[in-house]
């Protein structure tokens, strides 16, 4: 950690290249899952008129906003999630895309939150979302690509578990028990504080609707056998994937968002000792709001950031040697020592020639002692030594991890390290121990 | 083009997944030459104090910035560019990693101007620098990775011009003219105009220190021989990596920002029908200034942008054409048809069996007639339908292109979708047409 003047704001954070190839494995692990299940990369405006958020939730705004006037006096927001800018985008975009559309985005999001473990004022959110197909095969499809993710990750069934619910069911629970149509939000709102609340204070609340505390837990514990189809569809779905053991139906998730319609699901670690992972589920409705009714399509997704998911990987050992594994840092394949200064004209054309092949190649910027070269070209990783001096055309191409070495000219050189087999094993009989 | 009820704020791009895969091959060009280079990426926070962007220039800010109040009342600031970042993190991590540092950043700025050709709002930059190195091994290093970063996107020497000056030569000749030192930075500052001001207003304002212009275009035009060795340095170093040709000295290029040291330079289109392609040079004191002199770190670097760029590859018809097929949409490999709905089991089975292996997988979420679902895998640019009918486990291949199929196992199509061949040309004997 560096000295604390140089520090960013609080809840945002550096990257600096250790950081930042971890990230970047995130990243890719997200994009490699989302390409296989064939979702198309979106990305939407970090700064978005303050009115989007608004119409998204029917309202009431979310109070932890970096929302401010621009110059020009808009009141604008930086975005907290990136829904609202999906429903707008797919609201304009959706003609010129064959139905239905299977998007994914990973950006950044703001909350004015106060930063403790998993919860940042800057972090990175993975969206993937379906657009234009109401049926439960949408559902099963985005909960495998969360579950798939999880696994890309290095996660297994044992670290993880996707909590199922389904706002139908409630829906139908208000209404039989005689809740009127306009509490129906309090009371999902009850619902999804039921694991937070202290007893007492839910029992409070849902007497206010005529039940108690220990009716619901019933009702969660035993929920009645088919009172979810949607679910059973899923679960159906999923099973022919082989992922059932992944999944439980869960009453008690309900998702704070009010925009939610249907199918809902949390992913958590299996401990519970985090956040939750995931979340999401469908959202019938909120196309047509946010277009004013100019636009019905039925939506389904998910978010996932990258604070939760990070601590998660670091509780699992097989998980974080994993990435640990990719992420470490190797700034180049090749690094090429100048043993005569002389010879540096010979150098800069042979590492261009090496570079417009792909391989990846660093030298000293300056002059330094060839002994302090090679240190260094260890300290970053290098694969291979290439030594540059006064036999040049005769080049020394060492092995760092082995210390074998062999002479080489620049077109042997050229072949072996850009060819077809990258890392080439140099065969043991040319090879000399230096 | 969507309804213009949908559109982001002014000056801010929605990314719809055909734009977003542009981008991504813009982005995958940088990271993929900065990757040969032996360049580690970083990432710094979107928001920073204001005071960071302060310290750096000295006490003017830019006027364009995104700046607010967080809920704190911290005087913040949406990123307008990435140096100021880099040098408050490089202060902080530069014991923990081998100098010099080679670091490149690709991030979201952020900038409240009038929106025009090649300006935006929000825009992205790449950013790539060398600390740690005063030598103009690292200015050329520098301006290599720059020139090749054009390369990788089809632009070739006739395409563009690197234009690169030495602000010191400009504190010479503002010393041989009896230019007083407080004054040097207004000077620079003309010269910075010079090609934009008009002759009159350039005449008016270089009276004001006992100049004229012709003695200015006369100086420009002519420079004299070996005014700047280091100048002479990076051009014999790009000389052996074979890019003389798309360099030039031009003594012209001042670049605006006070807190440039040495060498600099700016890459414009040939016909300069275009702003700045690129920026960037030598700032030596920059970190030194961040850290209130606790570290020095001579850098340099520069910053490309995603907008100008994009306009040049448009008028580009080889470069063009190269982001065309690199950002051509395909979200699968294989659509798995469904002609008979109770061997959906199987085909979820075969889709999640066909994606653990890496293969690009879609298929419908809900009953769908053949012909359509033939239809969609065409318009998503798969390369094969796969129909999973009452012949289950007997599966038809079809290539799209060829519209050849031929009779496969689930794990024959396994084999041959997902083995090191992952685009298999199937054996003509055995195919048919359909």
């Amino acid at each position: 950690m560096p000295d604390a003047r140089f520090q960013p704001l609080t809840g945002f954070r550096d990257f600096a290249p250790q950081e930042c190839a971890e990230r970047n494995y995130l990243f890719s692990c997200w994009r490699r899952v989302a390409a296989r299940y064939g979702f198309a990369e979106w990305e939407g405006p970090t700064v978005e008129a303050t009115e989007l958020y608004l119409k998204k939730t029917g309202g009431e705004l979310p109070t932890q906003l970096f929302r401010f006037q621009d110059q020009g006096g808009r009141d604008v927001t930086l975005r907290p999630e990136l829904t609202a800018s999906l429903g707008r985008m797919a609201a304009g975009y959706q003609r010129e895309y064959p139905k239905p559309l299977k998007w994914f985005e990973i950006g950044s999001c703001f909350r004015y939150e106060k930063p403790q473990k998993g919860r940042l004022r800057e972090f990175y959110q993975f969206n993937a979302d379906i657009l234009g197909e109401k049926g439960s095969g949408a559902d099963a499809e985005l909960i495998s690509l969360a579950i798939d993710c999880m696994r890309e990750l290095g996660l297994t069934a044992g670290d993880f578990v996707v909590r199922i619910s389904d706002r139908a069911v409630w829906l139908r629970y208000a209404a039989e028990h005689g809740i009127p149509e306009e509490k129906t939000g309090d009371f999902l709102a009850v619902v999804d504080k039921f694991e937070r609340d202290s007893p007492e204070t839910c029992q409070e609340k849902l007497a206010a609707f005529g039940l108690s505390r220990s009716e619901l837990v019933e009702f969660i514990a035993h929920p009645p056998v088919d009172c979810s189809p949607r679910f059973n569809e899923v679960q159906a779905d999923l099973a022919a994937r082989g992922l059932a053991e992944c999944i439980r139906l869960d009453l008690s998730v309900v998702r704070g968002l009010t925009y939610y319609t249907g199918l809902v699901f949390e992913i958590f670690d299996t401990a519970h000792s985090l956040r939750a992972i995931a979340g999401g589920g469908r959202y019938d409705a909120l196309v047509g709001t946010l277009s004013e009714d100019a636009v019905n399509l039925p939506a389904t997704g998910f978010a996932m950031g990258d604070a939760v998911i990070a601590h998660l990987i670091r509780q699992c050992p097989a998980a974080e040697a994993q990435m640990n594994a990719a992420a470490r840092l190797r700034s180049c394949e090749a690094f090429l020592a100048l043993a005569d200064p002389a010879r540096r004209p010979e150098l800069l054309t042979l590492a261009s020639a090496l570079r417009n092949k792909g391989v990846s190649v660093d030298f000293p910027l300056s002059a330094a002692k060839l002994n302090n070269q090679l240190r260094r070209a260890e300290r970053q990783g290098a694969r291979y030594a290439v030594i540059v001096g006064s036999e040049y055309p005769a080049l020394e191409l060492k092995t760092l991890a082995t210390r074998q070495s062999r002479q080489v000219t620049p077109e042997e050189l050229l072949f072996l390290l850009s060819g077809k087999a990258a890392r080439p094993s140099l065969p043991e009989s040319e090879t000399t121990q230096s």
